[in-house]
């Protein structure tokens, strides 16, 4: 999928360069950055994704405890282990409904309903964080890039038997005007049957971002691949197949799991 | 809802004319065709949309027991009543997952599942057709018009007390350019508070339809309008808001419901 991605940002005349570990970054008329394998470039702006550490040093201070990167722990109710103090969003471990365990994953679709919770629960309320299943989507120029649930290798460290197929289909019948392709991906686990997680990746107006919401709300009810065909989805020539591209990548993945 | 789809019509200059039953189409030169309240109109081609009824002589002359609008009778097995004949597709009435009823719902996303249940076990196997949840959805010029579940009346119909809130919402974050406004309405049972149906009408490069699958994902396994909001939905700017329009919608029929 990553290739994908540096495809279309090369066709937008876009340098990636890949293998190389950022040495230095020095100031003098412009911005010299330099790194391995001789790398030297000059810039006018740097912008560093280097990740995101938890900004909890005020949580700490007060005697609440964090984990992973730093972020407060809380329960599916937003509670903190201090009573009557709740957290929410960017600065707290977040419950994985698909691998059953906490990870930091600060996004704001997230934050918004851990802070929708948190705030309930804060005025007397009773409302649980049901737990997000790593859904993300990112635009690259034309190019829209989605994932839900678990990819191959995080499915195998989280002790599934994981099974990944990609499949290639149109966003609509390619007899109707401006048939594009998009890329499929069903992770599912060959010993249950269960879908673990799916990337998409296709042109921003193939409804990519919410096709991968249908297979982030199966995973959210723990859905096998083979049920996923049961699905009921939209047909229209112009908009879909009979079968919708996310269901003939999930058969392409049944067709693969019962030759093995 | 029928209102949005005439407008766009009207905007593409098609004469919208309702509220006329036609009485008589006569040839000549060409095709004159009158009716009710004095309307005369001549016409190259008339097409005729006035609903399907099921070709199921043969059945009936073999002895299959037929139900609404001629529709061959068969289980979730796809069996007719005849043993080792099957039947699926615009001739089968259709199991109705949320109704949990048999209706003639003639549509080809429904006849590829049930043909492929009815192949399967022709030969031996046991595959159950999980029924539909009533999703289609229409592009006219450039809006698409999406429903899945029940409408208010057919809710209504069907013994549940149905509540309808529509919402109006932008397919993605204004700041980002050529936002669109969508119409969502969301139909739920104020006693269970369970989903019943959804209804989207908005620009086609709205991911109108795949929104509509979210709801229809849903439908499929019995959500209540208030968890919909649970689910992992894809955001980016580009493409929608940290609430998805479909969980706005469902967030406005959660504080209507409470209000009551």
């Amino acid at each position: 999928m990553g290739d994908t991605v540096g495809d279309e940002l090369r066709r937008h005349k876009v340098d990636v360069i890949t293998n190389v570990e950022i040495t230095a970054i020095e100031s003098s008329k412009c911005l010299r950055v330099s790194g391995t394998n001789g790398f030297e470039q000059s810039a006018d702006l740097v912008l560093l994704a280097t990740g995101v550490k938890a900004a909890s040093q005020l949580a700490v201070q007060a005697g609440i405890s964090t984990g992973q990167k730093g972020a407060i722990q809380v329960d599916q109710s937003m509670r903190t282990n201090i009573p009557d103090i709740y957290a929410a969003g960017d600065c707290v471990e977040t419950w994985h409904r698909v691998l059953q365990q906490y990870k930091y994953l600060p996004l704001g679709t997230t934050s918004h309903k851990q802070g929708r919770v948190a705030g309930e629960n804060a005025v007397g309320g009773n409302r649980k964080f049901a737990g997000c299943v790593g859904t993300q989507v990112v635009k690259v120029f034309d190019l829209a890039a989605a994932r839900t649930g678990l990819r191959e290798q995080e499915a195998k460290a989280a002790g599934f038997k994981p099974l990944t197929v990609e499949t290639v289909a149109w966003d609509h019948k390619v007899y109707y005007p401006g048939a594009q392709e998009m890329r499929i991906r069903v992770t599912g686990d060959i010993v249950s049957g269960r879908l673990l997680g799916a990337q998409i990746a296709g042109h921003w107006r193939s409804e990519v971002a919410k096709r991968n919401d249908i297979f982030a709300t199966a995973l959210f009810h723990g859905m096998s691949v083979e049920d996923f065909n049961d699905l009921d989805l939209s047909y229209t020539p112009p908009l879909s197949s009979p079968w919708d591209p996310v269901q003939l990548a999930a058969q392409a993945w049944c067709r693969k799991a019962s030759s093995r």
